[in-house]
């Protein structure tokens, strides 16, 4: 738990952004406080010269402005993202890449227009199978110079709530945020909703760009095919009770009632439950929930703890979703780091 | 130079943000871009239930609200803000505490009412030699619990552009920047800049906070005094040209003509030059400076680099002010890790 962060990491760590968990308190995450998770650099782009490519396996291939888009109808989506790489630094033996402890996430309202009726006036050919997402933004990944790319199944791209997004939070995309334009795939982390998006490519085979075969797959270890880190597994996370210590962000709590309150969370079904400890995991009661919002948003809990007695306390929370997935007490350490939704764990001292 | 950084001081980086370095294109720092340095939490304020008490050495003390100080005749002041810290991680031998690189910079459009016109409405008594400002933010530095509190000297709490901040960039504060209310002390380090403003209490001793006599004072070990941190130190940094690895943040530039650009700040007065280095600092040539704008803000500055050749460069730049202050080839290590203005080395390799 105390590996050792090496100066590059620590450069990654200063340009990507994490949440505040006190943050937690926002429904809607405010502007600035959205976890970011840029692979390259932010791309400067000029507006009036963007313009959206769909082509490949299309009868109707089209080049789109940004006026063209909003132009059409237009839909908005409250989604949860998440880091695929959210906690990878709690994982032993440490796994060397952005150093996220907990933080990766974060709520937008996305409001664009449906991937799925742009697809559809494209016309795609019988033999589509996946639709590859371009970005702007180019760079190395372990010596292989890309630009950004990732690709979906026909399916998950046709879904309802797939955008291609230009406004998050009612205001035009931030450029940290991909402006002028990104996809946004709710209940899937990250890493799926390409940001700055500049071309849609419809294809007859699984695509193989390096995000799809060596970046984003579940490994346990260097000889392992894995899998693909695809949606977001369920979490739950506290605002960290009482006041922190500046140095070890040490929580101290005083005596009496200590009503604490997080979200929960989970790509594959809705949240059904969340249940706190307050002895480190020996013990659990249910936390209330608010009622369901968005399908694709986090879910409101709520916990009334009576911190009655001065000592040491560790508050866990756990969530399950209602396709019977519960977060495990540790996580499945892999290659990438990847999808660690073990509890969280908050040291408090009571006085 | 890759001195390891703990699990502690990891969630410092993880909670904190910096700018990213291509994000110094920018003349004002997109919302959510602007570095963020937080001591505590960031609190959950009322603004209904917000109130400024002005008190202390004055002979007329008051409680203002948000519309009282809406009210009054507003200023805008456009400033570069850095955390004293900034540097710090590239300190040898380590200094534990927040290890931001150099990123720790950004550039606001502050509007609110002058700090003077409040002070001289309160009527100052002629014992007066400080202010004292108190934020909401609560929590414990090396055992000491504590709002966040800051004082200035009379004369430096009377400049012209000393703001009670409300807006940001033409935007209501983000909770993040000190909602509903902060102080802005242009030219200073941003630890000076107190966020969550809730008390300005006038005191006829110098204060003796902690923030003041134990954290942000420059001491070359442990048994020196030192002497406070106080207005911002030259500084030059450029935007990273070509294209950066993943993994380590490493540069590559095609061969051929590369512009390369940056900005320029000090806070003791006005920047006069840039020089460039392309061979790590043996060599230097002048940049071009654009137009001097607000005093408080960063001057771009702009160098037609030609990287004629395939091979290994280092990159600097180096900034003078009109008082002769002139970034040093190498930091003066302190206990604090403060005020670090070394000189920015950008390794690039030209292909």
């Amino acid at each position: 738990m105390d590996a050792a962060i090496s100066q590059n990491e620590l450069a990654l760590a200063a340009r990507n952004h994490g949440l505040p968990l006190e943050a937690l308190r926002y429904p809607i995450t405010p502007v600035g406080l959205h976890y970011l998770l840029i692979h390259y650099d932010i791309p400067d782009v000029d507006a009036d010269a963007f313009s959206l490519r769909i082509d490949g396996r299309v009868a109707k291939p089209v080049t789109l402005s940004l006026p063209d888009l909003r132009e059409r109808s237009d839909h908005e989506v409250t989604s949860t993202m998440e880091c695929a790489g959210n906690g990878r630094a709690l994982l032993a033996p440490h796994v060397v890449s952005q150093p996220w402890l907990l933080e990766a996430i974060g709520t937008g309202r996305w409001r664009g227009v449906r991937l799925k009726e742009i697809l559809e006036d494209a016309e795609l050919l019988d033999d589509a199978v996946e639709v590859v997402f371009t970005g702007l933004d180019r760079g190395l990944e372990k010596g292989v110079e890309q630009n950004y790319q990732r690709s979906l199944a026909l399916d998950d791209a046709l879904g309802d709530d797939v955008l291609l997004a230009y406004e998050m939070n009612g205001a035009p995309l931030l450029p940290q945020h991909g402006f002028p334009l990104r996809l946004l795939v709710p209940g899937w982390y990250g890493m799926t909703s390409v940001k700055w998006l500049t071309r849609i490519e419809v294809v007859a085979e699984p695509f193989p760009g390096y995000q799809m075969t060596a970046g984003y797959r579940f490994r346990r270890d260097e000889d392992d095919e894995g899998h693909p880190v695809t949606r977001i597994q369920p979490r739950s996370l506290m605002v960290p009770p009482g006041i922190p210590d500046f140095d070890t962000r040490a929580r101290i709590v005083d005596a009496g009632p200590c009503p604490l309150q997080g979200r929960a969370w989970s790509g594959w079904a809705p949240i059904t439950h969340v249940e706190v400890s307050t002895d480190g995991g020996d013990t659990w009661a249910d936390a209330e929930l608010e009622p369901l919002g968005s399908r694709w948003a986090w879910r409101g809990w709520r916990y009334e703890w009576n911190a009655g007695e001065p000592g040491e306390y560790v508050l866990c929370c756990r969530a399950s979703d209602e396709a019977g997935n519960v977060q495990p007490d540790e996580p499945i350490w892999n290659v990438g780091g990847y999808s660690n939704n073990a509890l969280q764990r908050v040291p408090v001292t009571v006085q």
